[in-house]
């Protein structure tokens, strides 16, 4: 019995002395799923030992923000501070961190913490953690008292040294953000696909994903086809190094092109028809999804379909472990490829408007929210 | 004109001879989309210079004859002769013919013609035909005057001699049939998944194609699982080889199956949630699909759920081309791999009941009519 009064006071204390660390934080809110952003005060849970604080210096906007924030994805608790693509500087570190010195670079990502234990931990996967990974912002954060996490578009974030990516100092420091999702969401099915110089490839959806897939895929030395319904992009296309843009509300676009590609990616955030891509791959081609629409606009395959066109394989790839977005990372800024980016303003009507043209389909190719302007 | 006048002249005269040369068969057809078999006189085109006409000695009882003689998969024409597992021996050759001679034995599975001259025919994926392959029943024959095929439960059947299937004097003629359809359409994904000695795999539905898939698996080395919703058949999946045989009707079974197969097959006729195989891959691990249910029954797939089991792959499998259907049998029979089949005679009342014991469930494996009964 003693035994158990000593450790019921020393968490007892420590939960105090968690709390009266707690860390002040502000940012911009929704607080409904009407997409209006205000300025928001909150705090984040105290700097463990293992873990850094890190000055948020520039947080991207990515399309999940926007299904989260208005709910698209589920019911979210409001208020919500989206932003899952940080670049910043470490500012203070706990004890036993060695991995990070304050003054570094560093990036969050979409993973904040995982138990470090399991299989997929081992893996270098801490996306499909076995004691579920905690994500960037409205997550329940099982290691800090189940609080829901608070993301990006805000003045700091506390993180686990372990999930936190190291940035070089050479890095573009504007234009690094959205590589922590938008890159590595990316970059993972290509590796995983093993794409070869030369390969006819793929990339359908040329919104913040696509831009990055077609990037990846040009350095490789692939030949890119883009599929968008957006005339206004084809010259972009060009320029980041495609070999044809087809808009595919243009049936004609659209001939002659099945059994071309052995790879495809699908950045769609919308509805459309899965089969369509599929019939374009070529016997073993593959088709990787990384694109997640409004739970309403979900693409449905009828499996039986795949049966038609033998061989052709479907898969999705869910962003990236913490190894393999840092090796993105490296690979990005070592080959100097960034998102296009727009800065803007941290202030709520910059940031309500910016998700208006997200949503229209009118951004090239990133908005990126300079987080040292938020008052 | 001249030259005009005497090309349709020729052609007139060829389709006369071609008239007047009509082979006389009979069979057993259904009437309607009511399972009721009876006898049934018709007559195939001629046998042109590279057909042979085939004595049909077995015919094997397929899922598809039935879903097509049911009018499951759209509406069928009747009157039909279902039967494209044909096993028989070569009376008669056109003069060009030089892969058979009289008195050999031949197969005969789902493609009897195809151009011969497109991408797909040249690959040996003659199923892929760009001007449609024609299939043993149900099809229009393009290169026969459009005439709808009649299949195998018939005493004979004139094919293209480049799509008849050579087996070996040594085949068990009994158990050979069913190989032209089970046979093959498990044997292509098994090749084209790569499976190998020691892998995990798993076949679902425990039926005439999955029994096969079992024999190739095991035959491997690979370490199979079984699942199907009987337990009628749970000391066949041991004598067959499999080390596990899983009731998915008994949810404790279920469990701990995630992340545990490099490659499953689907033969499954019924509904079912892609996604139960699906988790159940490791990574990298592909999932095919070759059972093709009736329409009503098709499984649906929401392909954004692959996502959240990133790098797991599903791709459907459509029989096999003529080269490999020629390899597969010759893998066969020199293995001793055939289908367990259980001979009735070849009158209505019992393919009738063959058909109804199909339809429950409860056939192990083949049903095979002796079509050298027919009377």
């Amino acid at each position: 019995m003693n035994k158990l009064f000593t450790v019921v006071l020393i968490l007892i204390e420590m939960t105090s002395f968690a709390q009266n660390n707690r860390i002040p934080s502000k940012g911009l809110a929704m607080f409904s799923k009407e997409v209006a952003f205000k300025p928001y005060e909150f705090s984040r849970h105290a700097i463990g030992d293992n873990d850094i604080l890190i000055e948020i210096l520039y947080s991207g906007i990515c399309h999940s923000d926007i299904h989260t924030a208005k709910s698209e994805w589920g019911n979210t608790e409001y208020p919500i501070v989206p932003g899952h693509e940080i670049a910043g500087r470490v500012t203070k570190i706990g004890k036993n961190v060695t991995k990070f010195k304050v003054g570094d670079y560093a990036g969050i990502g979409c993973i904040v913490n995982s138990c470090g234990e399991c299989d997929p931990c081992k893996n270098g996967e801490e996306q499909f953690c076995e004691k579920r990974m905690v994500g960037t912002y409205a997550s329940k954060d099982q290691y800090h008292n189940n609080e829901i996490t608070q993301g990006g578009y805000a003045n700091n974030y506390v993180i686990s040294a372990n999930h936190a990516i190291k940035i070089q100092k050479n890095a573009d420091m504007k234009k690094v953000a959205p590589l922590l999702c938008a890159g590595i969401t990316t970059y993972s099915p290509i590796r995983f696909s093993k794409v070869k110089k030369g390969d006819n490839v793929a990339v359908a959806g040329f919104g913040g994903l696509g831009h990055m897939a077609v990037q990846y895929l040009v350095k490789i030395g692939a030949n890119v086809t883009i599929f968008d319904i957006n005339e206004d992009k084809r010259a972009d296309a060009q320029r980041l190094g495609a070999v044809k843009y087809i808009n595919v509300n243009n049936a004609d676009e659209l001939k002659g092109l099945n059994n071309q590609f052995s790879f495809i990616i699908s950045t769609i955030p919308t509805k459309y028809d899965p089969m369509l891509y599929v019939r374009m791959l070529k016997k073993d081609g593959e088709l990787a999804i990384v694109g997640v629409p409004a739970s309403e606009n979900r693409p449905i395959l009828n499996v039986v379909s795949l049966i038609g066109v033998s061989h052709r394989k479907i898969y999705g790839s869910m962003i990236g472990g913490i190894p393999e977005t840092q090796e993105m990372i490296d690979y990005s800024v070592a080959n100097n490829i960034y998102p296009e980016v727009e800065i803007i303003p941290a202030n709520g009507k910059a940031v309500d408007e910016a998700y208006q043209k997200v949503i229209d389909g009118k951004v090239k190719f990133r908005y990126v929210i300079d987080m040292k302007t938020l008052n």
